[in-house]
């Protein structure tokens, strides 16, 4: 059983916190069982009410409840740990009162394994302001959906992009959303701001964000039963001052884990010095996860910050543009649409034990995409979900054996 | 060892006949190990170089090389036997050399399995007029692609789909298409005549495929090396008169297989009408396939006229649409789609030994449909490619068993 007391020390520095007390995560437990002495990689154990994974690990995106054309089953088979869905999708499509009534999501997907879902929060943002993926990379976007219409103390109102209905997102309602749906791993409610805002519009926010930290925990107490173990998250944008209030603020509260969320900065190293900046502040005994990054240069630089979780949609996103990631090429991946592979005979990668990766000719994969058959989004999907499965059990190896940085030379060649 | 012999009685029926030799299928055999005492129904085995299946069989359509979204993997999961892919698809993209090269289409599938490819003429006969499904059902179409520009005796000239280029598929080239594609089974050259056309066009259609069987003939014969094993296609429209000289002609000819095709009218009593004016001319040693059919129903009523095997794209293009084949309910089908499975938390088929049947709510799948996830499509044309190798398991004991008319009540109650 995991305690997670409040770190009083830190607890002050939370204006207007509103939480002073303390929650226990029985059937829930984190254990570091290994150190890195040159870095703060490490390996552990992350216990949930369906099962205990080894971290690092990778949380794959089943969205709308589905990891996109990989089926539980070929889950399994990629030797997948973990996975998460996303309580703004499910909001909406098919409803979370729906999933709570077949038994949660984790019987609702056929999954029984550990499973995260987040706030939701993240996508009311977002696709207010323009895409997941612009607003973590802090790329500016002009196509505003315009679907935020309203952000105030009291949370967010957006209209649903599958009727237009108005909906609102808070505290309260998202720790009812995440409770009826039942993943094991679950999120505080917070603003996710973009990156071309003001650094002082940035402090209100994550401001803003401590304190529906505290509505989050108030609620989540009220009907906690011991299934779910709630992340805190830490904001402040590309700010190093802001991003240590934020993370001194989610240690002093009696959250389960650590996550860190919101705009991470336009360049690598921005994002990376986020890590370094609040490293120090993290709560010692709780794992760390990384909100919506992972692509495997993420994961090596990431694990010396003593990240435990990624999650990232990558994997199945590019696998859908014919993208499939190979061990120990320049960027990654490799292009399947590219005429290049119109008549290689050889398979993704011989040396993994999945029929997706050993058993078909990248030719036939080429065919696939020019033909438009979906078999080959199947196909490279499951194959980029073994890889970063094989790529997190070598990491885990790696930082055992001390050798993560000859490991990234195979996996990241110059 | 098949061996097939001309008929010499029947060979003088085939005007203009050009083809007057023995062909030897080494590695091929077709064997009646039960026939009903009711009806035409029998059970048999169909030798191929890669396997032999008992038949009645159904050969799923992987019309690109690719059962659409089941990977080979998921095809034997669900029991599958046979498969097959179209020439006119391949010949277009990746092209028939690329596949060659590759080591022929099982190895380029990775299906190790028996095969069968067409001859490309239905398509360009079809998409010239309209669709597939249109003509051999005899439904009416204004909606000419005008992909066909001109069907000659030498052959027919029609525009790649692809990229508009000019490309003629004739006997000898089909012959050599197939050939380079490897397929076990393969077939003749023919012209599928339209059901609006007149009667003296169908018979001027039907003796010209005739001539292009034995052409067929001839150059299937010249590079035939025992890998291979072809199949005569009986054509003459709904006219009962032509498609008795049309099986009369094929059952003269050493093919090694019988196939029906062409326009089968406009009703299931016209099509199965067909069938019953053919079953006295058909060679009695060689197996029969049907072309392009393929219901429940279709399977239950054209067994009874000595059909060995049939195809269809149905199993799988009705998935993509959320219909679910199912055992025992009106209209052989469910369309998960309907609201009235929102919140249905049954399995497709609690009795099926397969994860797709099994292990997904309805209501599951139906969400999968309405949130556009291709999982839900992946899951259904699984399980309808199950569904359908139950029932051909099914009609064979039945078939033994002189149990086929109380079979079919269960599969189809009235």
């Amino acid at each position: 059983m995991a305690s997670q007391p409040i770190k009083k020390s830190a607890q002050a520095s939370a204006e207007g916190g509103l939480f002073d007390s303390n929650i226990d995560y029985p059937n829930f437990g984190f254990e570091v069982t290994h150190q890195d002495k040159n870095s703060g990689a490490r390996v552990g154990k992350l216990k949930t009410p369906h099962g205990t994974i080894e971290t690092p690990n990778y949380i794959f995106c089943g969205t709308k409840a589905s990891i996109k054309n990989v089926s539980p089953v070929q889950m399994k088979e990629a030797q997948t740990d973990i996975i998460l869905a996303n309580t703004y999708h499910l909001m909406i499509q098919p409803g979370a009162d729906l999933v709570e009534r077949m038994g949660g999501l984790h019987k609702f997907m056929n999954w029984n394994g550990p499973m995260l879902t987040d706030s939701g929060g993240f996508q009311v943002f977002s696709m207010g302001h323009g895409t997941c993926a612009d607003e973590i990379k802090g790329r500016n976007t002009s196509k505003s959906k315009e679907s935020l219409m309203k952000i105030t103390e009291e949370g967010a109102i957006f209209k649903s992009y599958h009727d237009g209905a108005k909906l609102m997102l808070n505290p309260e309602i998202s720790m009812d959303l995440q409770r009826k749906l039942g993943a094991d791993l679950i999120m505080q409610m917070d603003e996710c701001t973009a990156y071309q805002v003001t650094k002082d519009y940035t402090a209100k926010s994550m401001e803003m964000s401590m304190r529906w930290g505290d509505r989050s925990l108030t609620a989540f107490e009220k009907t906690h039963d011991g299934r779910q173990g709630l992340y805190g998250i830490i904001q402040g944008g590309v700010h190093h001052d802001l991003r240590k209030i934020s993370a001194d603020y989610v240690a002093s509260r009696p959250f389960f884990g650590t996550a860190v969320g919101g705009c991470l900065g336009g360049s690598d190293e921005e994002m990376y010095g986020i890590l370094e900046a609040i490293q120090p502040l993290n709560h010692p005994d709780r794992p760390i996860h990384f909100l919506g990054i992972g692509r495997i240069k993420d994961v090596f630089e990431s694990v010396k910050y003593g990240i435990d979780t990624f999650d990232c949609v990558m994997p199945t996103r590019i696998a859908r543009h014919g993208m499939a990631l190979i061990r120990g090429v320049k960027n990654e991946r490799i292009n399947l649409v590219n005429s290049k592979f119109k008549d290689d005979p050889e398979p993704l990668d011989a040396s993994m034990d999945i029929p997706c990766s050993r058993d078909y000719s990248k030719a036939y994969i080429h065919h696939l995409f020019k033909a438009g058959e979906m078999l080959g989004y199947q196909i490279v999907s499951q194959h980029n979900v073994a890889v970063i499965n094989r790529l997190m059990r070598e990491v885990r190896e790696a930082i055992k054996n001390g050798t993560l940085d000859a490991l990234r030379k195979e996996w990241l060649p110059e």
